[in-house]
């Protein structure tokens, strides 16, 4: 019953890896999910034949997405997700002793069902009480919420899609701005510098005219583009190197599988082929 | 004409290339060798049909595996490469001014005259008068050469295979340790942190018993499992992160496709996944 998945990076580039079974195959109102069960990376979550995250790096890309950005800030109380229904950057927000509450908006209610079935370590910051899950399009919800509300916005989305189009535009962005405290920062994953790097180039351009600051780092996610990934970083008023809060993280003393505090630094380290682009 | 060339990671996970044509396949007496033309990555080598480099980013791997150890010793005269027949070391090797001799060892005569061919930009450092090209088995030249002579070698072998295994032995790596000068720095590939973990662990201890200092470090190489590669640094005295010589780097003022002084520095900052390997 094994077989091989083909993930693709590019026309001409891809991943394969080997499933041993496929656990569940669903078409939602928004797209076709499926959990499979690899030889390498344990159970994994797939959205219209892309890997979301595996059981064996989803942690790397979870920690980086959400502990980079909350050890930047010195006090984040608000956080809010959009997308990320299946609870990994929920569970890793929680871990910060100052949060208060963290909100997850998540189109598809079939998402955070089916982690939690499948994926509980991953998705159990959902059923935390300081967690509210939100089933609504992310583009809607922010024109609705309070302005000057969120210390953190993490847009954990998929790649452009048709279904997440509507998150890679100025207006989404700039709402986005407007619902961040006069200090707050906004993270988004941005895919690969190798294969996407236009993309990033452009969306580094249009940040940086809204953000007074915007970063690139990146993260390695061998299930991802290849296994080099990035991340933009957009600030009102913290630099993420400068004001990376090490007392704080040194004083927590999470168990991390990825993050520790010279990666956080490191991770803005970027080669020529990134810088020039 | 075109196909799709499959490259192992691991048993159960590949990376996918498109490619547009072989345009040379050669059986010498150590190898199988071929150049490919790829969609993505301009013309490769492969041998025994794994990526050994492409255009596009052989030379992430190596600034990488030679700049980081020539600037982080003060005064590198002399340059001992192990494999690299390819010429793609030696010429990173020739772009520093302080550097009077470089000796390649290759056990294969077809790879220069092939890489001279067909990618002689990676290759022109061969043909420079400070280069000596030796045909040779590396384990058995070292035998022979002078104590104390190299500032710097660098072993840039294939994986361990039946061709390179006496490449990872404690005994090449004692003659090596001898070779070197009383400051001398010696760096090899040891492959993927996240498929070769167990290796590259029992590299690190073992290396850590000779050398007085051991350190891993990283760079990210899309053609190369998975994208994110690992270099050993073993050092008598310089520490590659504190003694970085950044004024001369940047007195240089090469052109680079990959390294720079931030990465430089970078690269040492390791996950925990790997740290606590």
């Amino acid at each position: 019953m094994s077989f091989w998945l083909i993930d693709k990076h590019s026309e001409h580039s891809a991943l394969m890896i080997g499933v041993k079974r496929v656990l569940l195959e669903k078409t939602t109102r928004f797209q076709k999910i499926k959990v499979i069960e690899t030889f390498d990376y344990g159970k994994a979550l797939m959205l219209d034949d892309i890997i979301m995250f595996s059981e064996r790096d989803n942690s790397f890309y979870h920690e980086m997405i959400v502990h980079v950005p909350l050890y930047s800030h010195p006090n984040p109380k608000n956080v809010l997700v959009i997308g990320g229904g299946d609870g990994g950057a929920a569970t890793e927000i929680l871990r910060h002793g100052c949060v208060d509450a963290v909100t997850v908006v998540e189109i598809d209610p079939d998402i955070p069902t089916i982690s939690n079935k499948y994926f509980p370590d991953i998705a159990k910051g959902l059923n935390n009480k300081c967690c509210n899950l939100i089933i609504d399009d992310g583009s809607k919800f922010i024109q609705k919420a309070e302005k000057n509300s969120y210390d953190v916005i993490i847009v954990d989305s998929t790649d452009p899609s048709p279904l997440s189009r509507s998150l890679f535009t100025s207006r989404f962005f700039k709402t986005c701005y407007e619902l961040l405290t006069k200090d707050g920062i906004l993270v988004q994953q941005v895919g690969s510098p190798f294969y996407d790097s236009k993309t990033i180039n452009k969306l580094r351009q249009f940040f940086s005219k809204i953000f007074k600051l915007t970063f690139l780092y990146t993260v390695y996610v061998p299930t991802y583009s290849n296994g080099f990934f990035s991340i933009l970083l957009n600030s009102k008023k913290y630099n993420p190197v400068r004001d990376f809060d090490a007392c704080r993280f040194q004083k927590d003393g999470h168990h991390m599988c990825y993050y520790n505090a010279d990666i956080h630094v490191a991770s803005f380290a970027l080669p020529n082929f990134i810088k020039l682009i």
